[in-house]
């Protein structure tokens, strides 16, 4: 097993090792959940408040013009369109992933209308696949068709994680979008899994979307954005049509006049004191170089991998290429494992039935924890202390 | 007019009077715009605060049980049930009007598959009546008829708001309830512009929709609330099944399956920050008398209409059994006067093309202020100081 000290030296020559006094991070523990939900950026705290006593109680209603709020689904947009390989005008920030999934899929069924098969991976976040099967039954008509079977040739549009949650298998993005696309079908990603781990360039699909709270550490139920490409913004049409959508939404029209470009895909009243915390994290993020993110995050894999060594099975692809920025690994007992674990410091996850879950947020994660994990789960595997009774126990949320 | 000394004799008089202690109310401002956008509540900053450095940075992921997040869309619902005449678990919080109006129109038609019609209010605040019209437009084959038409025998819902945004113009709940009801449809209404101003029941209606941020004080695009008459919760059909409306979202299985009760209705990951700032609002809340709010709030508007006189013309209705909490007034150039009040303390709101609104927040509002504002709107009109060129400029929001 690599020895700690090297891990240090490799934490001392990491060219992203000054982010991590950027975060809020708890005493004595291995964070490796931030695929799930990212770290407290620390001048969070602060915009936030500013939000709530200067914005809300100091402006009131003024806020929506002084504060930029009314703004806010395009300025966040904006400025993280840059993060998923898109250009401004482009993204609409607001909802959650579950809504953007929907508009997205709905409005390339709209825009195919001569077909009726949805292309969705029953594999992906239940979410997504959820949100299809909800609108294929509105809709009425349309065969929801998993992505294994391979065939797009009479789809309207495909639906797709570039990383699944569960392995952390990361599609080819390109590859797989021309091959839709030159079936006619129109490509919507999901970048859920994979936006701040990697550099993520979605210019070629249709449609993408993705969350804010896992890598890009937007806080809990942050936000979700919606990206639309350009050549589709002027007939793609929100099946959602709320009044921020709208043309002029201040001039209360009795029918619905869709905004220019991508505000036409905003919804109801921005979530203000959520997009607060999403100002913060993007701050973080402007400083960032998204290929030393990725060199970082494959590093950190791959050296969990070697760690780990043949005491579990891997659940993720081996080659780091085919990987996102996280290792899951498969035990019979995955879940006392990983009680047991996070009574050691340890934070991962479990997913149902069988796999340990951990993920590298390469701003915040060291090589030194990447060690340390893995000398814990070494020692819990090897001494069965996750055969303890109160290990069994399971939680309403895990 | 009444005399100022005559207001502040009410309100040493005024029950409430104390509850205006709980908000931060900037200095030399008489706040007339609680019904757009409720002031913040003392405790809020605080409790936010916890949210983000005790939860998110103390708890990171575990936050979702140790903090009560994955129960909030519950917790909160039940907390907010009293206020609109609902019980326990008949309420869930979460998303925007928007979403909540295009969840209970549809399921309130697929609950009548044999009518093909839905009734809207073309003067309901557009969002209303634009979701309907795309839930139409994406259902296909369904008219959208104005409930001014007054025809219910063959349509599967009406949806109505119980006051109206531009007017105040209150309806009678229970007699329209009875009236659609009677007819084979059913009814949704949006008292997005009513709770947290009166006793609100909506306790015979079939569902029924509204927003925090307005009365109830819960912050810029606070999440919105969606309750469903328990005699619908068996069968009632969410159309946007995201992962937290699942009977086991934590076990990721590939096929949506309704949760057992309201829980169906949540959609995607809720807005933790904006939840936060929800419960503080509600812990005031708690301690409050809708009757008291409901004889308090008449007795405001009604002493605006009394010292206003024939100044300006109404836009509101005469009797107050008639109105919710906020009086509106015609102008042609209301612009302008609202500018010019806006710039003297006193803060209404300009919806076009020509009413002045004025909202009376019956927590905060003191008897003082409607004096006063009343003083300010007269000498503003006598004097035509709104004719001076700058009040001319349009803001984006107003």
């Amino acid at each position: 097993m690599l020895d700690r000290d090297h891990c240090l030296a490799l934490d001392a020559g990491d060219p992203l090792r000054d982010f991590r006094d950027e975060f809020v991070l708890p005493e004595g523990v291995v964070y490796l959940v931030g695929n799930s939900l990212g770290a407290l950026p620390r001048r969070t705290a602060e915009r936030v408040r500013q939000a709530v006593e200067d914005e809300w109680g100091g402006q009131l209603v003024g806020g929506w013009n002084l504060a930029g709020w009314y703004e806010q689904p395009l300025t966040t947009g904006d400025r993280l369109a840059p993060l998923i390989g898109a250009g401004p005008g482009q993204v609409v920030v607001g909802n959650t992933t579950s809504i953007a999934v929907y508009q997205t899929v709905a409005a390339a069924a709209r825009l195919r209308p001569d077909r009726r098969v949805i292309v969705s991976d029953v594999r992906n976040f239940p979410t997504d696949h959820y949100m299809v099967q909800g609108l294929a039954g509105l809709l009425g008509g349309y065969e929801v068709r998993d992505f294994a079977e391979g065939r797009f040739d009479d789809a309207a549009v495909v639906l797709l994680s570039e990383v699944d949650y569960r392995t952390g298998a990361r599609h080819d993005v390109p590859a797989v979008t021309a091959r839709v696309q030159a079936a006619g079908a129109l490509m919507v990603w999901d970048v859920c899994h994979s936006v701040g781990a990697m550099e993520v360039d979605v210019s070629m699909a249709d449609f993408a979307v993705g969350c804010t709270y896992k890598y890009l550490n937007a806080g809990p139920g942050a936000p979700a954005f919606l990206y639309v490409n350009p050549r589709h913004l002027a007939a793609a049409e929100n099946v959602l049509p709320g009044w921020h959508g709208h043309a002029e939404p201040f001039a209360f029209e009795p029918g619905f006049r869709p905004a220019e470009g991508i505000r036409r895909f905003a919804v109801g009243t921005p979530h203000v004191l959520s997009f607060a915390a999403l100002e913060a994290a993007l701050d973080v993020w402007e400083r960032v170089s998204m290929r030393q993110v990725r060199a970082k995050s494959v590093a950190l894999t791959s050296l969990f991998i070697d760690l780990v060594g043949d005491a579990l099975e891997l659940a993720s692809p081996l080659d780091a290429a085919d990987r996102g920025s996280q290792v899951s690994l498969y035990h019979p007992d995955g879940y006392p494992v990983m009680r047991a674990l996070i009574d050691r410091g340890v934070h991962g996850d479990f997913r149902a039935p069988d796999i340990l879950r951990f993920g590298f947020a390469p701003l915040y994660t060291r090589f030194v924890d990447v060690h340390d994990a893995a000398a814990v789960l070494a020692e819990v595997l090897e001494k069965e202390l996750w055969r303890e009774e109160k290990y069994a126990r399971r939680l309403a949320v895990t």
